[in-house]
């Protein structure tokens, strides 16, 4: 790894945090992560896809967290049922390391309203604000350029990115992680042609409920509900340049991948994976532990688990066959030509068998 | 509604407000709004879809808007002709009371230039910037983190969200509404391989021109035009993530939904509505009252009002058939050769008739 | 123009910022450019395009940058063997000063950490913030709001557009410009499953490097490496909107036009184009000089220079004959069915020959 970095850890230190067991020198200073064939004798790697196994010999890594020993190796293996799981947790150590969180409290130049109740071990970086009535938990970081608007909760260990915004009267679940530019609770888009043609507003008066343990992407936008909330499921992902539109429902432990949309009023269940550029129309229902793959078109409700794909949407296999056949549409139409001439000449005798 | 408030308002005004005929108590105290199945007795409801009339009888409304009264119901109805347009009025009274307007000139912390004109009853925010002769009509409100460039002009009781952006020498109508992190101006996306094949930069030095009523959603992008203006007229309607490419001419009470986008140069006539995910190629129009189906692809002219889906963009019924078909293909594959082979017998006259 | 502006060249200074030929008065003064048929007497133009020759003749223009001279023209004549470049070049002109730069150091109200270098000749505006330990070139532009993370480094003469944010350890080229609420650098999307099928996140341990002479859009996102870079290489240019996903690998003078996303890990050759809403999935290669037209999905490498199109992606010409066909799908079913109909009558006898 090239970039600069003071701190390092024990294998021993690792290996603890992921539950690891130790084969080698368990001394050993680790300074970062890097993949198996660019690993230096102080960095830590990992092996969790069998295609990556014939960069494990040759590797010049510090420490390898792995499911079987490798005997002969230079590194000290650290033994895990699921090494990808377990180098998620090693690595979380590295990453307070990397990117260190200082408590602050309010620094001079954040701007905070004198209603705004603010929670022990926060930091409000400058440049960020807090509106009237807010109520922020514990060790909430507010980065630079926040904006947290008035009558809004955020949860304990929450952290704002730069430039995030968060519209009034919003309520954040603890942990939840908010990266830079993402809109949380702006108008959603309501508009009504009146009399004249001419387009009226429709007040958005709603809110937005964002759950525990939810990581929003940046630059996505979450719009406050018509009336009453847009709600975001605990434990939900979203990607960057996400849209989800009023009064959406969004269930837990969700995936919702890059530049996808979910229109007004729909519902996606537990643990669906709505891929990248997928839309989803309004008013519709998708079930738990749906998958849909990339750029699809959902315009009806999707009832049962599984894995779909398509405009119009289709299950997985029937999608790959229709559109692997569009491919060969104009030859289709050539043989049905041709066809249809042999047919003619048939009946009309032209042809006698 | 579990947020909280102060304010309330009487059924009375809320019925002044919309134009509508009390039957009931117009005393009743009105703090929020809520549907008709979620509501209590101090909130505002309103019936415009016959599929929720069958919630009207048990609604614990405080008030009602709906059409035509609804005998023994608990709640004051007020009556109008269309209650969705009656709602929007009525709420318009109640957003008032939620996000309130404070007039606070140029906060302690805003950057104002010295050269830049602020008309009276503005709120510049703490953390705004107003560049160089730049001109603020009356009670524009510039939220933290806002940025105007030098030499923009913003109309009367334009509202900017915050961490929202307008390039240098802009123009913004009255009552316009940008959301938070929308770009308007930046640099349109004009670039050319040089003869050594390096891309070179066509600079960028049109402007934008935004008219009265428009409202712009969040991480919305309206690019400057490479020369002369990029137009959005007047009371169009930007949805969140809707990318306007330089130079395209966007006309009066247009909708543009989520995520779509329109390349350089193209013409959108009034009224259109383009919804989301659509692509709309450069240099093209779309004529007035055209309205195109979500995740189309418009690589074309549309010369007439209807309704249109697709890729390529068919009329919508089309469209509807086609791609309903489409799923089929594989069958149709297959029956296709079965009977190319039912012919080739006949031909070789294997099969007798 | 309509714009206000002060500067103003001789059309002699114009000529020798693009090195063309002055047929006519070279004194003549140029405040701007427009249009052939928009422009004035103190305007430049352009004739690049044969659909705008028509123009010509009734050109009001005081200097238009074109081929060949144009007998009898009011206008002075600038001769360039590549009008466009030519002109791109006299505009870049133009455009220092419609948008000058002024060199004001550190400004009052930026936040620059006491570790953080700072070139000579930088602009570091009012409500910028620059974190620990981070380097910047010399004359780097910060406009208000910009968010430079911990330990990033900045190249000369980078202009980061207001409230772009740049997270911590990040690099920039030189002449890189980065606009409006773009974002560089926050966590990959990374999460999975954990035993409770709860989703565990993968830290995003790596950065960003971003090559010298790099364009990034207003809006865009390019996420940090999970482990390792992402790169995008030099002279590379990025619409708005644009989503580039952890450990891409982008090559040189590559455009990403619009709204186009590219999944994790991939790689794009140098001066491929891929254009509007395209979507590119993850793990996979583009060769250099790929052309992918809009909207289209990429599932595979694509091995072979060439202009790609559609869903699966085909040659381009396979997939216009292939979505022309699509719209004839009905029929053609309709057709199938009536042949099919004709074979049986044939098959059993009915149509004697």
């Amino acid at each position: 790894m090239t970039v600069n970095q003071q701190k390092s850890w024990s294998v021993a230190e690792l290996a603890a945090a992921c539950g690891g067991r130790i084969v080698g020198d368990g001394t050993r200073r680790i300074t970062g992560v890097a993949s198996l064939d660019a690993a230096g004798p102080e960095d830590l790697s990992f092996l969790a896809d069998p295609r990556w196994e014939r960069h494990l010999a040759g590797s010049r890594a510090g420490a390898v967290i792995l499911r079987r020993e490798s005997p002969g190796a230079g590194f000290t293996a650290i033994l895990a049922e699921d090494p990808y799981l377990a180098y998620a947790q090693a690595a979380a150590v590295v990453a307070e390391g990397l990117f260190p969180r200082t408590v602050m409290g309010v620094a001079p130049g954040a701007h905070v309203a004198d209603s705004a109740v603010i929670g022990a071990g926060c930091s409000i970086h400058p440049g960020a604000h807090v509106g009237a009535r807010a109520m922020l938990g514990r060790k909430v970081t507010l980065h630079p350029g926040v904006c947290v608007g008035d009558d809004c909760r955020i949860g304990d260990e929450a952290e704002i990115f730069p430039n995030a915004v968060i519209y009034p009267r919003c309520q954040i679940g603890k942990r939840v992680r908010i990266h830079a530019c993402a809109v949380i609770g702006n108008d959603g888009y309501g508009f009504a042609p009146g009399p004249d043609k001419r387009l009226v507003k429709i007040p958005q008066l709603g809110w937005v409920e964002i759950g525990d343990d939810v990581e929003i992407g940046p630059c996505c936008t979450v719009h406050r509900g018509a009336i009453g909330p847009t709600r975001i499921g605990r434990g939900t992902k979203l990607d960057a340049l996400v849209l989800v539109a009023h009064n959406v429902q969004v269930g837990e432990d969700v995936r919702l991948v890059g530049q996808m949309g979910i229109s007004g009023s729909s519902t996606v269940g537990d643990r669906a994976v709505l891929a990248g550029q997928v839309g989803v129309a309004g008013h519709l229902r998708i079930a738990p532990d749906v998958i849909v793959a990339a750029q699809s078109g959902v315009s009806g409700d999707v009832d049962k688990a599984g894995v779909y794909w398509g405009l119009p949407l289709m299950p997985l296999g029937q999608a790959r066959r229709a559109y692997a056949t569009l491919a060969t549409l104009p030859e289709m139409r050539k043989e049905l030509r041709e066809l249809a001439a042999s047919v003619a000449r048939l009946e009309s005798g032209r042809v006698r068998p």
